[in-house]
């Protein structure tokens, strides 16, 4: 049997901007739109062109992508033809391959919202979509509310359905705007939506989690026929959120119920960076990832002590509903870790550091390491200080200076002009072949001021620091209140094209930006001496 | 027609008690226990008596409920009798009103896991439930692996089902255990179960969400014709957690496709404590509650988009699926630069801060937030300065006192010992009614060591303040780099049990918590003064 295709669309950049909470910057949409496209969904749905500033400077990028990228907007406005509505014009004109267009669906509010009649409306509806068509842009309508409007008046939402079909649209999105509608329900209308005559092949479904059932809803919705699903990463969105595409991909790549019959762009081998992508998401977002997320997170896999741990050593399969390496995730049995140390050594390789033979040392790194996870750090994400305590612990680093003192002062006040003012300072004292230097410098911050003093005399190591640049800085909290401890993670780059993170923990947030700062050094001189592993080629 | 009664069963404190990271204490479970109880769930499973001291200790306590108490554990062992088993035993002498025995139903699982004849395990859930019932206690059996066992051998699944049914278990339970089943197939199987003579109304259904759908399954389950649900608070549960009961309770109480043919002993008025719940659960474990719980959260009937926001003050109903408080919740509209004026005016109106009539305050205001929010400041996430800053500027807020300066130092040295030793401190000075304060404290971190100051001394309003305590930090950083701008969010708490959260953004980190520590204090002050909105009154 010919297995029929899901289409896959993302609306993380335009429906996921409603999150509480989430604020995207055209850096962040640029670097989202790269990872969905890598990952092959077939629809990125960037935003609105023209609605706000950010908007707008993201369809102003030039870009290359195989994914189709969607501009978002209104139809027409009533009353005015397509030629004439500014609106439509900026969608037509801008930068993207298709259109999706939201049209209401329920007359309560054609009435209400728009103001217009239901004749009206439906001539908004044919109107856009031949004005996309037109412009040599693919589209689609987003049928708003379609699901509540269905209930209320059947034909008038069947009737904007079958206007956007007849007009051309490649794609009529049937969408639970309030994201109270039941599986069940869903199921019904769209079997009454395709018996009036509507291709499967043209449908598609856009779900909200008011109820818990935005994954169900959507999956129902394929079930009954529906070829094309919207939904975000990770599930952001508006009040609860969207149908979370982390979840649904996996089931329809992997349960016999969906795989059987249908396919997506999205091959199984594909399907391993499925974790990958959810972290990565959250990482730009500077969020902490859920940890019970299905599939993708990090205790999806997890099974404390007890019966369960010891018959998953015994067959996995029969404990678990998928492989975790499916959707590139881990078991984690939290008791001891059986394959923890040969995992160790198969790192330790990639890096190229060699394993001594006699084991102790070997021993009190993992051990080490596991210590330092405990307490907060993130070796993970951080490679350049786990490489550096590898090769401290297993061999040797030269001490090549040592940061015998700091100080940091923030100190606000009013200046001679009656201004308020933050001054920032930083005095760090270092020891550079028996020889005591002291550096001071200001900053934006004390972070800031403390980067700028520690790299300030270096003495005969000065000139090799020249080209070290940090790019980014991020940190969490890893527990409540101001007595928290913080993770500060920072990003190094230099001339060469090198790229490392370093890590560094402490109930300080000095101390912790102190740690990272300094093993960003350190890594960069060993880097310099050929020292440093493939982390700094990438 | 007459509805037909759907049993809910908790399973927090047993299955739940699975949870990565959860872990109950004796208190904790009395506590849990006494809120499920008030808010009429049927039964509440307590845990496993014998398994573990803190469960042996818990079924020790006297207790008056009016749910039905239940004690889990394993059918009895193959080779012994129902009277020599010691777990058995222990179950049947729980102060306990029902058992619930967890008995396998895949027949790979009894032969790998319990060793021993699939006719053998048949007798072992017969005899128990049996003694159960003889020591006058009701009888569940939990059919674990239930729905993977039906699909390699379904005869034997129901043959384990059917020897619970016969020996007078009041419910036989299809558990989901691994949590990969789709509800269609939840839907086919529970039919081919009561196909085969077992009464729906002795059918109950345990889902988990490894696939983000056990509300589904458990709702499908219950649509097939099963009459128990089995869930916890908030979901939580092993792996990815097990059905949500603070998503499903609302959906079985509110949804036409579910109360009109169900009830559960649950009222309509009832219901309205399921947020309270929920929250009141997250604080006893001393989690953040999760803003875009369906229902419950924050966030569930909070919205942003300006097209929304104008609509929904004209008519809620047709944007929210279901009134917020029938749920114990309440709107958002949420004040950020993607609103409009409709957004602003409602929320001042809900905080009682009256609109002047003449213009012009109103639109600064509006203008004002707009650029802060551009350089940074998220106001929809902190309530307290956004009312703050509200009042400021279409009012007036009294100057309770005035921050002249402050100074913080981090200094990292030996110390006598040689120790490396890091030392925050913080000196702040404050004018009080014409009078300068100053103090100065030592903290973990400059921010704590700021914050601590800050709360030292202010002067008559200092007696006010004693019971102002900051519960979270969060930072922030907003753009690459070490300069980077950083925003800082800030929740407190009092004894009245208000909670606020407020913002500072800068590219000074400690000026940035410096602000957001001021708002927090000064609200403090204005909500001993009954000046502060509902924010507080929470």
């Amino acid at each position: 049997m010919t297995k029929q295709r899901i289409h896959l669309f993302d609306t993380t950049l335009r429906d996921g901007q409603q999150t509480p909470g989430v604020d995207f910057s055209v850096e962040d949409k640029i670097a989202i739109a790269k990872l969905l496209d890598e990952f092959r969904v077939d629809y990125v749905e960037g935003g609105y062109p023209g609605a706000n500033p950010t908007d707008t400077a993201f369809f102003g990028e030039q870009r290359t992508q195989s994914a189709k990228f969607v501009a978002f907007g209104m139809t027409k406005r009533a009353g005015v033809s397509a030629s004439n509505d500014p609106g439509l014009a900026a969608l037509v004109q801008s930068k993207s391959d298709a259109i999706c267009f939201v049209a209401k669906s329920w007359d309560y509010h054609v009435r209400v919202a728009l103001g217009c009649t239901n004749e009206e409306n439906l001539e908004s509806i044919t109107a856009s979509v031949e004005a996309a068509i037109a412009a040599g842009k693919e589209a689609l309508v987003d049928c708003e509310h379609f699901f509540d409007g269905f209930k209320a008046n059947p034909d008038y939402a069947l009737a904007c359905a079958k206007a956007a079909c007849d007009a051309g649209a490649r794609w009529v999105v049937l969408c639970d705007t309030n994201g109270g509608t039941q599986p069940s329900e869903v199921r019904d209308i769209v079997a009454k939506v395709i018996a009036t005559g509507i291709p499967g092949e043209n449908l598609g479904i856009h779900a909200h989690d008011d109820t818990g059932q935005a994954v169900a809803n959507s999956l129902a919705a394929v079930q009954a026929g529906v070829r094309q699903v919207q939904g975000t990463l990770n599930g952001i969105g508006e009040r609860c959120g969207n149908a979370n595409l982390t979840s649904i991909i996996p089931t329809l790549v992997l349960k016999p119920a969906f795989c059987e019959r249908f396919e997506t762009g999205i091959s199984v081998e594909a399907l391993a960076g499925i974790s990958r992508l959810s972290r990565a998401f959250d990482e730009l977002l500077n969020r902490a990832p859920e940890p019970q997320a299905p599939y993708v997170g990090m205790s999806a896999f997890a099974t404390k002590a007890g019966i369960h741990a010891s018959a998953l050593a015994k067959d996995p399969a029969t404990y678990e509903h998928v492989p975790p390496e499916a959707v590139g995730n881990r078991r984690k049995v939290m008791v001891s870790d059986q394959g923890g140390k040969a995992n160790f050594v198969a790192e330790l390789k990639r890096r190229g550091i060699e394993v001594p033979r006699e084991g102790h040392r070997l021993d009190a790194l993992i051990s080490l390491v596991k210590e330092r996870e405990a307490e907060g750090y993130a070796y993970e994400g951080a490679d350049a200080s786990f490489e550096l305590l590898a090769r401290k612990m297993l061999h040797t680093v030269p001490e090549f200076f040592r940061v015998t003192s700091f100080r940091c002062m923030v100190e606000r006040r009013f200046d001679a002009n009656g201004q308020l003012k933050t001054v920032s300072e930083a005095i760090v004292k270092v020891l550079v072949d028996g020889e005591e230097k002291m550096s001071v410098a200001e900053g934006h911050g004390p972070v800031n001021a403390l980067d700028l003093a520690l790299r300030k005399d270096l003495g005969k190591f000065q000139h090799e620091i020249g080209d070290l640049e940090l790019v980014d800085y991020k940190v969490r909290i890893l527990n409540g209140g101001t007595e928290a401890v913080t993770r500060v993670l920072i990003e190094s780059r230099d001339a060469a094209g090198g790229r490392w993170w370093t890590v560094g923990v402490s109930d300080n947030i000095i101390d912790a930006s102190f740690q990272a700062l300094m093993d960003s050094i350190v890594f960069k001189l060993m880097k310099n001496r050929d020292m440093a592993g493939l982390v700094a080629a990438e």
